[in-house]
């Protein structure tokens, strides 16, 4: 792990490192919020934030404010990025394709298939060099995300149960079978055999997965992508079905953007921090 | 005033306001955070932040984080760009001297003159313009700002103690008269007679106008521009001889960026509010 930068921020200090992936065969980016206790080497319980489309690890770094909520409770806060990036890596003009666009899970396709293996890095490859080469507390790790990255954190959390303790989201692709996003993505990265999708569909995974702790997803009323995209009602019924203690905030006048995650990150940090102390 | 944009955040509103300027004679947008309570139409406590060099209003409202601290205290955060700005604007290729360099003052030079009026806009113009437009309690305005806003906060709550209630900053310019910075600014916006440059030198008006209440400042230690260009000792020696209650906070490990402001920016709103209300 290279480290490209660091900085003092609520007693803590926020970093970026640079590594050598094995699972996208790519350098990757992510960032690191350790508080005071991390940098006075105690073990620490962490989140680790999947970000949405276009993003990298800046975006929520730079406008959904975590440090100061991380550094309440002691918390390390991991940011990584949304996919493999670089000339050599397959992209697309679009952005929710390619670059930027890479859905938390292991593509089958060309071109894609040679980097874009986000699940695999997600779930094994970084938690595993975070735990090799930081002082987190490994059975203390929970989960979150926006969007796209709501999406990764209901589907690894739930197909990873061991790994990640605890899990929410924010305003989460929920039925990526079901909706423009998903199905142009998964035709893209997992061909045409519709069978293999139900693996990375929260909606499927609640039934055939479960997951036996509580679910919080917080989602904006005024969100421009909530009819279309996001439809989270689609998983309460999921999870009403299945037995599983989710919370569904729907946000009256909220919309997609940072001014929405930075709203409410302090309570999904709360929460964690509450289920992995 | 035309409403270019809002946003929900924090229980409140976040709108940006475009508006054509008598003072620099250009349109002029700003950025205002409105707390659930202005909404409601009380008047409420405000305080101005006045950005540094190249930023808009965009910088602190994106990166410095205000919404959550102006909404827990019930003030409207106010964030104004830092110049006029626009293709008959007069500019240059250097970041600090132009548009997004504004520095605060009334300048008398050509081609400046025309346009970089900014002390008339921020202490004339913006406030009436405030009052009469939001629930602002005209008797409870405070000014903040950093490094080049810093320096504009400063001294232009010095030269007008009635309108400006509360005053603080975060590492501030504060003798602009003797750093690079301040020295290139005044040649070029006021001339060779350095005798008109005290009118806008924190450490001269502390001699001059002085100030009958306290002042809170941050100072990250790990600044790089702390030794040549902010030098906060002078203006702490200055208020010394001056008896002006002066609280600085030299911040160890700190920079001079974002993750720095938004460290202590919720201290900042928690002092002006308590001297405000």
């Amino acid at each position: 792990m290279e480290l490209i930068s660091k900085v003092k921020s609520f007693g803590g200090e926020q970093r970026v490192y640079r590594h050598a992936s094995k699972s996208t065969g790519t350098d990757m980016d992510f960032a690191v919020f350790l508080p005071r206790e991390a940098l006075d080497g105690y073990a620490c319980s962490s989140l680790i934030y999947l970000s949405g489309l276009t993003c990298t690890w800046e975006n929520v770094m730079t406008k959904g404010f975590p440090q100061q909520h991380a550094a309440e409770h002691g918390m390390i806060f991991v940011a990584p990025d949304t996919s493999p990036r670089g000339e050599a890596v397959a992209n697309d003009e679009a952005y929710d394709l390619g670059q930027g666009a890479g859905f938390y899970l292991n593509a089958t396709q060309n071109p894609w298939k040679s980097n874009f293996q986000m699940e695999s890095y997600i779930a094994e490859e970084l938690p595993e060099l975070l735990i090799d080469s930081l002082p987190l507390d490994e059975d203390a790790i929970g989960l979150t995300g926006h969007s796209m990255g709501g999406h990764g954190a209901l589907t690894l959390a739930m197909k990873n149960p061991d790994l990640f303790q605890s899990v929410s989201a924010f305003a989460p692709i929920v039925n990526p079978m079901d909706c423009p996003w998903g199905q142009k993505a998964f035709k893209n990265y997992l061909g045409d055999d519709e069978a293999t999708y139900a693996a990375y569909d929260a909606c499927a995974l609640v039934a055939s997965e479960g997951w036996e702790k509580d679910i919080l997803i917080d989602q904006g009323m005024a969100d421009n992508f909530l009819e279309e995209q996001l439809k989270p009602w689609a998983f309460d019924a999921a999870c009403r079905k299945a037995g599983i203690d989710l919370t569904l905030r729907l946000q009256g006048g909220y919309d997609h953007s940072y001014y929405f995650i930075s709203t409410f990150l302090a309570d999904h940090v709360a929460w964690h921090a509450a289920r992995l102390d």
